[in-house]
């Protein structure tokens, strides 16, 4: 509904495609606000215009609007509310549940979806330098613990830091991830408590605009101090397979093979996929994701999305391996993906040691 | 899914309530993690132990679920998917669709929740305090403009602020009004640009809680300098709708009766609610919503809610005026329901001018 109308309706909206024609349902009160804030084009319209008791519900809303629009039948997406489906048919409507995307062409972003993305992605790198400097600048105390001064530098602290200068940037972001040493084996856990040195830290960092609502995406994985041998050549296995992978993107080349190519890279290394103790350790997600009003969204780059890569791609390449005893390394960029292979929409270093 | 678990579960996640036994169902990688963070009690599986195939889709996870609990049907909420409640069908499950809450319990706060509301709510007057002393340090140029040193101070900047003292209090919040002027008459406009003396200045903070969930909401209007006098009489009118709603909230009282005694005081001061050249103007909205894991959830305090108020409901009591002219004015508090009238969750000054 955000993508269509070009910005983000009420909670309580109906948005219908009717051909060309594009009309936002909202409540009266919202209905001048709207009008102001949706794309050229777009329709917007309120009970009181189809003459319907402003107290009515969704489902009244839309029976409304399809007679309005001399319609009998109506296509909703997989998502769409269960209950308002049900109540649509018992009024003789004609609903059918589509599970392909209701706008395919969003997955290839516009010029200024990329620019929305890029100054998202822009803030993400500024949160990320401004981490890794909190996290060079610690002393390390002789148990090895991270100290800021007096005080211990925690996955708290260092998210607070993240989030602050993300907020300069007009943006916001939950669920960061600031993940030291066992913590980071677990690609989605948060962290939390004191940092130390010589583990890997992984900084996952995924704002959103305040402005746009459009996402960013990235992660580097950190050691403050000289790393231990493996964690090198853990890290040194999954830099090679991102700079693979992104060596591969361009147009038409299939995603499920870019997941691959970064999979057979690591396993040659000698770092297996495997479930040991019930505990899932190497390369155990997919590659990437489409990052644009949503974080997660088409297409993905995972062993079996069977799908052509195109120019306006904007996906993230974030190969990742992780073991119980040495800890888990994630490197990702966000890219757009061209004819001939890509662009990095933020530049940011990859240094392990700090 | 949150409320039951106890933690925000994955994107791609399932949960299945069979009598008092709670399963949460993951991916083979969320399963530790998702383990550790649930409430206890709740049985986490992953698709290994079901053995099916990891890359399964979600309905395919919730078969095998179902015949792992010996279950030939199941209850879904209105809001569920509808493709997935299709696909279920096709595969002979009968699944019935439910209009009512999942949770109604979830109306009624545990005193745990209650202190997690509380903590966001404490977190949104700290910022409330912040954006207000912002404004009452601001100095007036000639033209009326509000300006720190030699720069305007603007929506944006005001939002800032809040922003910074919430991540402070490990608080986030979108969509945070700081609407002056013409802007405060359109009960949702966020608010952009230069402030200005002698107009209402909406500011409506909803932060949530980054480590438990909860939301908290307050809203105050303030006026830099003197306000006209039709502001100050508007102001007193909503001061004493909120005041008089507030004294009437106690177990047992409707939730609609609620409203209505602040829509009669207001309309009996001479503050008329009708549509004028297609503008709202008056008291546009509802008197309040539930507050907990949702911004706005059950119950609703507004004219079609004919439901009676219960000890441990947290709700908005949100009275305002909207006019073209003049501008908008909303004051709002978060309180607890008791047997005998309301806890105020934090307090906060209510005062027009500063």
């Amino acid at each position: 509904m955000h993508y269509l109308c070009g910005t983000p309706p009420p909670e309580y909206s109906l948005v219908l495609k009717n051909g060309k024609k594009i009309v936002l349902m909202v409540s009266e009160m919202e209905s001048n606000r709207m009008s102001r804030e949706v794309k050229k084009g777009i329709w917007v319209i309120n009970p009181a215009q189809l003459n319907i008791h402003p107290r009515s519900t969704c489902t009244q809303w839309m029976i409304e609007l399809l007679k309005q629009e001399n319609l009998e039948a109506v296509d909703v997406p997989s998502s769409f509310p269960a209950g308002m489906v049900e109540s649509l048919r018992q009024q003789k409507i004609n609903v059918e549940i589509i599970k392909t995307a209701v706008c395919p062409r969003r997955e290839i972003k516009t010029p200024e979806e990329i620019k929305n993305i890029q100054r998202s992605q822009r803030a993400a790198v500024a949160a990320m330098k401004g981490a890794i400097d909190q996290i060079s600048a610690a002393k390390i105390d002789p148990t090895g613990k991270l100290m800021e001064g007096k005080t211990e530098l925690t996955s708290e602290k260092v998210r607070a830091t993240i989030h602050h200068i993300l907020l300069d940037h007009e943006c916001m972001a939950r669920e960061t991830i600031v993940a030291g040493g066992p913590c980071s084996a677990d690609p989605h856990e948060r962290g939390a408590g004191v940092l130390r040195a010589a583990e890997p830290i992984v900084l996952d960092i995924f704002p959103r605009s305040g402005k746009t609502g459009y996402w960013g995406d990235i992660t580097r994985t950190v050691c403050r101090g000289p790393a231990p041998a493996a964690l090198k050549k853990q890290y040194n296995a999954v830099k090679a397979a991102q700079a693979a992978q992104l060596k591969a993107v361009k147009a038409s080349v299939w995603a499920d093979s870019i997941h691959q190519l970064g999979a057979d890279l690591m396993a040659a290394r000698g770092f297996k996929t495997e479930t040991i103790n019930n505990i899932p350790q190497g390369f155990i997600h997919g590659t990437g994701h489409g990052v644009g009003l949503e974080i997660h969204e088409a297409p993905r780059v995972s062993a079996t999305n069977h799908q052509k890569l195109a120019a306006g791609h904007v996906i993230t390449i974030e190969p990742g391996l992780y073991y119980s005893d040495v800890g888990g390394v994630r490197i990702e960029d966000t890219i757009v993906v061209t004819p001939d292979g890509y662009h990095m929409l933020a530049p940011c270093a990859k240094t392990l040691e700090i």
